[in-house]
């Protein structure tokens, strides 16, 4: 089964898929231990992971080698994040052929003007594409997949460029009538009014999606009750995480001058042994080391 | 100033060069924000953030690249864990160039035969090339380093191996005699005896390096009382103060069915932003962008 | 239809597979333009593309990347030469994992010990493993191929070593034993007699594959005459054709100060926008871009 | 010394700096071999190599490894075409610290909006970015350089665009302005006239490179009386021998049935020996290898 099919399924069963965001092969195996449905291959993550803006400064090359490690590694559906699909059209048919090809269920792609700025920054650039310029993006996605599964969501950032609700939900509609299966509305409101307006006035087919980053008293709970919603994506708690935690135990080190008052508090090194697998390597080693 | 000279005035000036370790450039930033003197560009960390084990499958190439990107954002030393050196004495000579060509500050090499098994595995296999081999790598090693200043760190294995002081010691003196610039020596003992006593029994000028992941009770004030030692590496930490806190975030999600209950413990997307540089990105769009 | 399925249908429609040696997607798709059935993803044209000797220090990951580049690209089934596949056992296993997904049809493993040396280099160093010990690793790539119909080429380089005839056909049987597809016997007599008495005593059923680059008498028709032959690789024909045309083409226009001499013996501008696929592209903004 | 360096050394020295494009670490040793000044790491020959169109599909991520690989096996200057500088300003400054970091002499970089469509191609769509635009981009490219010798080439693509000869030499001025170190003026007149007459109406201090693609009747004597080029780029030579060798030498192969008839028109598998450097892996292997 293909991991657009399997997508698709959840979806089905469930009535939503929820993703978590990851950054790597190992935060997306402990998204799959969670039991979230699905990866999160998010640009803002691997953006910071590599220490640098969510500018389009990290290639197609690295975020496509670091989703088709994901899919490797976590056995489920992958969404990603191809920001503007990293230029025009033709760009998106190598980009939408390219993550088909690594294993990828799902791409989201945004009607931003390539290079992007990260949408929640405050008084950021937030340069749109016009409608039919995206229309024929979704339509070269739509006609370059191969399996007609493969999942092809439109991002629209017309809440994040302040454009208003009249002009999303007319994005909205352009988007679904080019071929998109789903739409994502992207909002950096601190209450989720914005997108709930949006939602309730949604008449499309396409189930939506959303981001709830900056409206976290936006609860699963909450989402099935719009009824609409078709993806739910927390989009950065992986790599915040991790930072925060890392910070702590640095500095806690620091302070102490030693390693001894962590240990506790973070995984074990058998733990870590444990998410790579060792156990499978000695087994391995017995049966064709000779 | 070069990075292996910069690695060498940490030492003559604090007398000890203490090291974290990281897995991408993000942890080697924090690292450096932490106050620690030195990046340790882990084997291990990296196999753990690509899902497999620390069994030489993570290739020279994805490690290279990620210790010249954790050099180019961190701003401190790096201390590149290359293994085995990928291979024999020829391997090393073109990894050795490939190192510093990228800005490391110094190499760590071990002397178990390619390809290894992490060392602190419990009943793990644990090969060791021959002493004269291993003096051929350092050799080479030293040959092909244009810097002198670049810092070549031979790391005995004999401890891991259960071959006893004897030989560690017979070893370490032989990597110096082949012209190590440190000697690292491994123990997976729960307490430091093992390498005090080596401490202890080391009459050869180079100073040593200490990895006490098994040995917590390990701290900096009591590796300065030991004076020889040059090289402090905590091994591991970063990676697993990142699976703990993913684990125990994600777990609270889906208890929780939201995010709501985790934003104050985990970093803010602003913490991330200021990380990443966005502030420059602003600033760099009003003096670039027109 | 998997690529291993389809070499599979080659083999038995044709009784032999005719491969050529390609270095990167361009050299993969000519392969597939001049009619050859298969391309092989040979070890001595990547290891030459980056201008580094045959020993080993080209990693996995530019080979897979590679192999995965001109999968793509090629259309036809690519044959991977995995060399020793990178270590022991355990990394054959990570190995063959990856180029199956990499949607190779084929892998080719050879019976040295890693790092290796090029095969055909005068008085080189040709360490050999045990030949319960490459079992071990034929096995393994049989226990981690998804797909039966994935082909497990085993090479035995008995020859190359100057073990002799009795010692190639006894390692053949072995490897055949642990569940090769076919044998690779390698020769670097100048004259086909000898891989012509291996052929000739070899009594197992699975076919021989040869690579005939020092004894290039050895033609289609004969390889056909030997009835035993599966596969038949030009092993470097790519790399030595480019080599040879760029140091004529460029001493020419030293030579002459200028490029007006060359225009009408090197493949025009237009050529290679017919092979990159400009005119696809051009169809693709009139559909796509608005 | 800087490669910067070197490469303002060779232009003050010779007048002119002559370079040829390559698209790999060997193409580029050949280039050396051939006695060229320069390397043009073409972004042309890059995306001809992978197979695809050269319209900003090939990501920087690969053409920066490319480069930073044929600076480390060629030994001479190496100039990186760096298309429209991957986005806007602030990927202009992310690009220019990455390729001066990989070690490259140069980069040019052109004044069409990405993504770009190559140049030559007949009725191509060729859009222009705003000069004010570019000049941001040049300023900085200027900005973020550490080594004030690191060239940088501003590229104008207004004759290619059919803007005619004023807006050309209007907008060379303002880039001069802006910071340029030299000019690339670019034309697909199958004459010189075009770029002849660009020449001689310039007026600015910035040394005028051309890329006579076209217009091969361009001797290197003819340029030198123009008085004006600094530098001269052979700029798809590489490739288009490799393309027409490799077709003619499969075909030959095909139909002869065996490569018996191709053997003296290609380079012999010493010649690529010696250029992988196994004479040095002999010699390094009796001193290192025990």
């Amino acid at each position: 089964m293909s991991a657009g099919t399997k997508f698709r399924q959840i979806l089905a069963k469930n009535g939503l898929v929820e993703a978590m965001a990851a950054h790597s092969p190992l935060s997306a195996m402990l998204v799959a231990e969670a039991g979230f449905d699905a990866i999160w291959a998010s640009g803002f993550e691997l953006s910071a992971m590599y220490g640098v803006p969510d500018v389009s400064v990290v290639s197609m090359t690295q975020h496509l080698d670091m989703t088709r490690a994901m899919v490797e590694r976590s056995g489920i559906p992958v969404v990603a994040d191809i920001d503007t699909g990293f230029g025009n059209a033709i760009n998106v048919l190598y980009a939408v052929d390219q993550y088909e090809r690594a294993g990828a269920a799902a791409i989201v792609m945004e009607d931003k003007s390539f290079p992007k700025v990260t949408s929640l920054i405050a008084d950021g650039r937030q340069e749109m594409v016009r409608i039919e310029e995206f229309q024929g993006k979704i339509e070269a996605a739509r006609s370059v997949r191969k399996d007609k599964d493969f999942v092809i969501v439109a991002r629209t950032e017309a809440l994040i460029a302040g454009l208003g609700q009249d002009e999303a939900l007319k994005r909205a509609g352009a988007y679904e009538a080019a071929g998109a299966d789903l739409i994502l509305v992207h909002s950096k409101q601190k209450t989720p009014d914005e997108v709930v307006a949006f939602v309730k006035a949604w008449d499309g087919k396409a189930p939506i999606a959303l981001v709830p980053t900056a409206y976290p008293q936006m609860t699963v709970a909450k989402v099935r009750e719009l009824k609409k919603i078709g993806l739910l994506i927390w989009g950065n708690h992986a790599i915040r995480a991790s930072v925060g935690a890392m910070r702590k135990t640095f500095a806690q080190i620091r302070k102490e001058g030693g390693i001894h008052g962590v240990e506790s508090a973070i995984a074990s090194v058998d733990d870590v042994f444990d998410l790579q697998g060792m156990r499978k390597v000695k087994d391995d080693e017995k049966r064709f080391l000779r």
